[in-house]
């Protein structure tokens, strides 16, 4: 069995980590860390966890380190970060020496330039030193790397959705680089669990906004990683939205052709680029709905061609909490402990 | 007092627009007619109209043609024609010669090119001869010709949307007229009242899809105005998503920029191209939400600028029920018989 | 013109009255007052004031006592305090001496006995000697009182619905006062616009949760009413149930039939009882819809008899912020200053 | 391993029983049947299973018979009917003689009293004579026949719901039996995959209704049940709303109480009761919350007691899909089987 700790578990993240690993035959749920909730069983806070765990949420110290208990922090196999980006990098640091694998749900080690982390996330990365170990977590772009990393760069929910989708076609080059759009609409739970006016029910229900417009932290994950896997220069615009539902994100990317190709063409090529990647499916509809990956570790992809423009749309969906974190990381985690990579994940 | 009737009452289009008109100081609304809810009282269908109307759905003929009654269709100042499009070509011809002014909400006289409705719309015109007539009513663009119209072709929903904010930035030159991405995201009222599975509360609920991408039927008549008012050669695409919400249009188009500005001097080129339109507003906030125009006639717009990717985002929102169908209907009626623009329609 | 100002138009009660005051053809708001948004125009918080008022949020001291400007709080004929209950009692005693009336949409006026106020309130009562002053604003009930009162105290959202449904039941003797069973949904804008981890929407949406079962602070409002409206002992058991809505409250009675009486008897009842009150509406179809009163002040009313178990059910319907608020208040302000009491309100 | 087979697995409760037993360890669903969507695949129709079946619905006849097909009907040992009331009937008799166990999840097998179906339901019952061999299924009520039966009537969303609240307060006589008042808020996967106007996403969003006030069908089934098991006289009166929610069923049950207790007396006397109901939680906050069950085969129980009025409040919730439904069925399942009776359901 992999003993598991999870470090930020009372968030929506944390506990959808926990549903995917309690179900998980391979893992035992050690010890569960948090802030806000130390001191009260996981049923406490999240009561659909009633009677299948007696787990209580345990503190850490500003500094990272926990408390020594049963089992101790050494005696893990892997430590599982679902923390705000910017807490993260404080509770890693401490960690590594300690745990054998680490997987971070943040943003604090995604980038790998600081002043990028810096600009976007607008505040000083203070453990810079980690960055070259940590290995960006996408198991279709590079499970190999995943399979020997120390620590995961879990991707961001955005990314994950964008990426999944754009890659295939950039590769291949049918579409100009240079020439793409890309607008995404999340459920709320993407935000995390806090207390916010404009988070509220009535704020967010019968209501859209775009929001973040050209500085979403986002933003150079994406480019960046389009532009190392493909080798090209990338000129793509993101907008996000948020729309009123609990779960799920919807990508709708736009690019100009540069090439002939049919739907059948572009599903025959995805299908091919993911054939062994149990996670990303080509829509049998030819538009995917979030419905269809709801509580999934799956990405849907589908393609419509806009022949009077030119324009190729291609649309992903994924559920933030599943393939956008807690799923991902448990695929990563997977690929770290050579189990097959869907154990714990379908159904 | 002008006197008022409406085809097609019972659909969302006709009870908004009856709510429009039944606070009209100067409108009062003689006849609705409907086909399904014939001799039922409006406020049996639409219990929120009880004590406010005593208004009776009234049947028509296949011809078009309604049983002579009081007050006769001959001394009726406006015909309202909320009907699905297709039917209300039916309808016309036989109230051009009785009424004054016709004013059709439907997708019937919009596109002044026979086949383009044939290709989009999937049916054969039958009323072609009136297509010159019939005046497009988006009053920001062409008050004048309103003014002096018989028939008015009320704009689509998604289109009130796009060419509200993108004619100014096109017509000044500072984007790509073959550079632009339309992203719109509809609330389900769009739909119309009907029944089908794929718009029940379980399918369209914690769920998002796109639709008709690429042959949508508003796609010719955004571009067709787009060209015509711009004299320009537009490349778009247009793509429409369903979002859970009883009412409203997100629309986010991306351009690309072709000359330097920020976002104040955008605002106030916006501000002055729609220094006499009272409906149109340019948003206080940057980016504006869908709860800022619910129920009202308005069309707020915001700006962002994606810098790094030398983009323009423009941001209009409507409710599709007000600005997009019947709250114009109701601007145009008063631009046609010389009422201010507002009446009835503010608050 | 009746000068009037709100205390408290920050939140969505005051933003409401905001609304239905600014289409009030006889009324003129004058000033605003708000505590976190001071400074900032009314359109930068609710967009959707923009262009129909350039109103400014104007701060007020901890005392109650406000800058002088103008126009002077003497000058004003209304005062409508949209306050959280706590700080409308110390507001009122400042104003009382000032302004011509005093409306008070809090709960701090509503109870004439100061042990009830501090036990379901939870604090001490700081504005005692004006109790007696305060007259209980549901029209329905007293209007003729209320024609001459110099302080109003607004009914609650939840008490207005129960009383309304209740009274002419009660008082015609046909069901049992002490078996009464009252369950209330409300949407979520009755809780007030703040930040609360339990209020925001990942919470709230797809989820339902009855609270305060048993010291909800609408229970001696509501009991107290109907003993003294009918001269019965009540015995009553209220559950409130927070639903995922914007806005509405369907209130759902059963009681224990003491007579003979069938719903068409019942309706008739009840046309009677609220025969000169237009916001009382006697539902067409059997069972009222929250839809059917949705930005309107309506109160409406159905039954069903569950004849098996000899029991009644009566359901209502409000706005939480019309008739449950903002529109009751309007409602108010006509009948103290002898305007038609639907006047601002139809529509 | 168990082989399975659904009718009606197109609609929402046969596409939750198919999610349920594709990860149930001991089940092969061998074979799916419906009307509308036959030659489909699954994955067509429920993109969400994609890649976890290649299934293909098949047609029944209308004698409810099926063609000869691998495996023949013959080899199946358990076959589920997720069909409406009315059609299951004209199945089951075909399938008695060949399969080793039915489960039928309408109601058309839960009353023993033919009249009452007729009355209730509105039709004819058509295999009158099965009625005696079918077993209610409700587990933790009747665990022991269930075992052994070999028709299953699956019992209702609210009668499950309302049952296992009331059963242990109405047995421990604290409450008296003919004050009980039911108020239940449902989800709108409960009414089926349909096309009605009623559930159409504009209908229900921002609304509440009560329905079918006593008349709704499953009033025979609740206090048949309810009597049968407790040997009292039960007078109770149920109220089923519609909410704006995909699933879940809130139910609030008021009774007269007749004895002292407290709200910890009475989980402990609940949890006496259901100490080897591994489904049955007694909620760890006093009132649950849907989403405390959403997705599982839970129903959470909770309690609240409004001293002043002598009145015992009683709260359950389930998902209206998973213990309302198709979890049950499955529940049920295990136990006809011997397998242990979270088998494929927890998690």
């Amino acid at each position: 069995m992999i003993r598991a700790a999870i470090w930020g578990a009372s968030g929506y993240s944390g506990a959808e980590l926990l549903r995917f690993l309690l179900r998980h035959p391979l893992v035992k749920v050690e010890r569960v860390f948090a802030q806000t909730t130390v001191g009260k069983k996981v049923a406490e806070i999240y009561p659909i966890f009633n009677g299948r765990t007696e787990l209580v949420f345990e503190p850490w110290e500003p500094d990272g380190s926990v408390t020594a208990s049963d089992p101790r922090v050494e005696e893990l196999d892997v430590a599982f970060l679902a923390l705000p980006s910017g807490e993260a990098m404080r509770v890693v640091p401490h960690l590594i020496p300690r745990v054998k694998k680490v997987i971070d749900l943040s943003g604090d080690f995604r980038l790998k330039e600081v002043s990028l982390y810096e600009q976007y996330y607008r505040r000083k990365h203070t453990a810079e030193e980690l960055l070259t170990m940590a290995v960006y977590g996408l198991p279709e772009l590079n499970r190999e790397e995943i399979r020997k990393a120390k620590i995961i760069a879990n991707p961001g929910c955005y990314p994950t959705g964008v990426l999944l989708a754009l890659v295939p076609a950039l590769k291949s080059g049918i579409v100009d680089p240079e020439e793409i759009v890309v607008n995404s609409l999340s459920g709320v739970s993407g935000a995390g669990r806090s207390a916010a006016i404009e988070m509220s029910f009535v704020e967010v229900n019968e209501n859209v906004r775009a929001y973040k417009i050209g500085f979403h932290q986002h933003i150079p994950e994406i480019i960046n990683t389009l532009e190392a896997v493909t080798g090209l220069r990338v000129r793509l615009t993101f907008i996000p939205h948020l729309v009123p539902l609990n779960r799920g994100i919807y990508t709708t990317i736009t690019a100009s052709l540069t090439a002939e190709i049919n739907e059948e063409g572009l599903r025959e090529m995805y299908r091919n680029f993911y054939a062994s990647s149990p996670f990303v499916r080509i829509s049998q509809r030819c538009i995917p709905e979030i419905k269809d990956v709801l509580g999934t570790n799956y990405c849907d992809i589908g393609f419509a061609i806009d022949h009077q423009a030119g324009r190729l749309v291609i649309i992903s969906v994924i559920d933030n909490l599943g393939k956008g974190a807690a799923g991902q990381a448990v695929q990563n985690m997977n690929i770290m402990f050579g189990i097959p990579e869907g154990e714990g994940l379908i159904a």
